[in-house]
């Protein structure tokens, strides 16, 4: 009950079945569904018992066949705990069911991958590592989803370190790489080459932290990161470990102050924070300005506002143009990791993915065209080649169990 | 390798793709598909970002609604640890997968309920309930399979104890259910009521002490239960506690010998064991005996050797008359648990589910012909709707979140 003593209102419409979006929802939005005929007891008798022993007496023997013999290879587990789900906060697993059911229709759709989502009664970090550890076995990959910082790192590396499958965090990777093949296309649209660029991200959260490290890792040597504080430096009091590390990697030029003061002069913007930044901040950047300003539902500067000083901008929201979607990373990079059977999805293999989406237009790009479009039917395919690819090059690569 | 020195027949088919069965199981027997389109932008702004915030919320404020607008209501989990596969033994959380698919199957294509295969990593009963508990926000019932007794019984108690959701350990409970089905319908073709039969029951595990225990619900009085030893006393020596709460539950007659011995002049013998029974103990029954030798591949006894004596012989082969087939009851029982909203399966939910059952084929009774064809189109309505009948009759039905 609200102060006023009015009920709050109710994010129930009066009519949900007349409501589009409440209608789509009834019932959830997947089904598991047979790939096999049961017509009769022949079917039936091969699909299940007595026949079925054989194939799972097979995987006993060569534990390698239930690549071949299960769904397993081609399944990725949604894992959540519901505590950051989109900017909602947290609302718990069966709230953020709806989500993960959406990130499964993603899978599917664009991806060609099953996708189960797991909702988690639990947001103790151990209790989630033993939780994903037990249930593995079930799946091909582990894709991590709207779980709160700081948890979400050591989650994600004790499974990474744990399993034998793919485990990522679409947050923190899904983000980042998709910033960077846009940034890859700004830079390329403007004739500048990355190691050029002098990039301030805004947030120091799991995104941040992700989108710098891979910019790091793409060759962008001079980046300043801020939080709601300032700019982050090695001194700075009260750091948590993760953003002292972070603090340590950038910043070489020693800035002390805010945010905006970080601008003057600065080359990109990239905003994945609920922050607001003044338009004197923008308009202090330097010539042929990039700004990615990605707080939802409220970028960090108005597009319009930005658009008066910076070259190209972007912004998570699909009503405006260059919209920083993950749904263009995610599926083909999953998909190519388990084209390729690696276990785990590394830098290389992130790197590669970005390059492979900045291609797909590297041929159209103009100032409000930098990304393709999440319905682009190229980009999961291109993504998934280059990222089974550079899981190749790195060794990954399985061969099958079955005679040839 | 062998003690021969040759190496032991490998259970891969030189040509596994000329084989049926492993041709049918290339890829696994299952996906994942999205129920709601996703053709442009508008569909992916309603069933994704940032339209499906709205339904998030509403479950957070109304957690009831989750039943109306995720998929979880609709949706089993079934969960093994590859410790007791069919015949197979402790194969393995990965080898035991195309059973758990085989199984996902047959809930979708009878029951019409979405079913995942969880195969765990673990044998520990704590870290299995543990598991179970934690992933259940996503699931609106628990199938467990082939799990091992002793731990088969505490999982289930404990996981029925601590979710407000089905648990349901099928080898268990739907084996008992369609005995007492076929049992029911024998009765009846004989022309004597349930109360009048004495019966031995050959196996103490998991099938067993389940089958006994419905039988004794369904109000048959006497009942023997003899495992590997002997007939189950309260004072045998060595009993574990589930065998000694069995004993002091059965066995008004204060038998003590073998099974055989308690054989002669009962009315009803039902195997579900490993050992064989020889001619003369069946010979021994009384006139118009019944016989379920359920073990497999094996039965008890071969049944044309039983049919020389007994006048109703039902198996779990499907190349015999009269098969005792779980799949006569999970789906249906699942779908009507499910359809009610039921916190569990009660014991008036089996023992309906059996009389339902029974009921499909009772103006068609012959001694070859007791229990329905698990393609019989009649069968999981009809027990759906038993259970869920049974279901609401206990209190159980939650009236929809949703304005009228």
């Amino acid at each position: 009950m609200s102060l006023t003593g009015q009920p709050p209102e109710s994010p129930l419409p009066p009519d949900p079945d007349a409501d589009p979006v409440f209608a789509m929802h009834r019932g959830g939005k997947l089904e598991v569904r047979p790939t096999v005929p049961l017509r009769g007891a022949d079917d039936l008798s091969m699909a299940y018992t007595p026949g079925v022993a054989r194939v799972c007496s097979a995987i006993a023997a060569h534990p390698e066949l239930a690549a071949e013999y299960t769904w397993a290879a081609r399944t990725v587990a949604v894992v959540t705990d519901g505590s950051a789900v989109l900017g909602l906060g947290d609302i718990g697993p069966r709230a953020a069911l709806p989500v993960m059911e959406g990130k499964a229709v993603l899978f599917k759709v664009f991806g060609g991958l099953n996708a189960v989502p797991i909702c988690l009664a639990t947001k103790d970090v151990d209790e989630i590592v033993d939780t994903v550890v037990a249930l593995a076995p079930s799946f091909g990959g582990i894709n991590l989803e709207d779980i709160s910082a700081p948890r979400c790192f050591a989650i994600e590396d004790r499974l990474s370190a744990l399993l034998d499958i793919p485990v990522f965090h679409d947050d923190q990777h899904g983000t980042a790489v998709v910033v960077l093949a846009a940034l890859r296309n700004a830079a390329r649209l403007t004739g500048r080459g990355l190691g050029e660029l002098r990039v301030v991200v805004s947030g120091a959260g799991a995104a941040g932290i992700a989108v710098t490290r891979i910019l790091l890792g793409a060759g962008i040597g001079e980046i300043a990161v801020a939080d709601s504080v300032g700019i982050l430096y090695p001194d700075r009091p009260g750091l948590t470990d993760v953003k002292a590390a972070l603090a340590r990697d950038t910043n070489a030029a020693g800035l002390t102050g805010s945010l905006e003061s970080a601008l003057a002069g600065a080359d990109v913007f990239i905003g994945v924070s609920a922050g607001q930044v003044a338009e004197a901040a923008v308009a202090s950047m330097a010539p042929d300005a990039i700004v990615f300003a990605m707080a939802n539902p409220e970028p960090e500067v108005a597009p319009d506002v930005a658009g008066r000083y910076a070259r190209v901008v972007a912004t998570g929201r699909s009503d405006y143009p260059n919209q920083i979607n993950n749904v263009l990373a995610f599926p083909g990079i999953f998909r190519g990791a388990l084209d390729a059977r690696a276990p785990r999805i590394t830098e290389a293999m992130k790197q590669a993915a970005a390059r492979a989406l900045a291609d797909v237009v590297s041929e159209e790009l103009r100032a409000d065209f930098i990304i393709p479009s999440p319905f682009d039917e190229r980009v999961a395919p291109a993504v998934a080649a280059a990222v089974a690819a550079a899981a190749r090059a790195q060794g990954f690569a399985q061969p099958s169990a079955l005679p040839r």
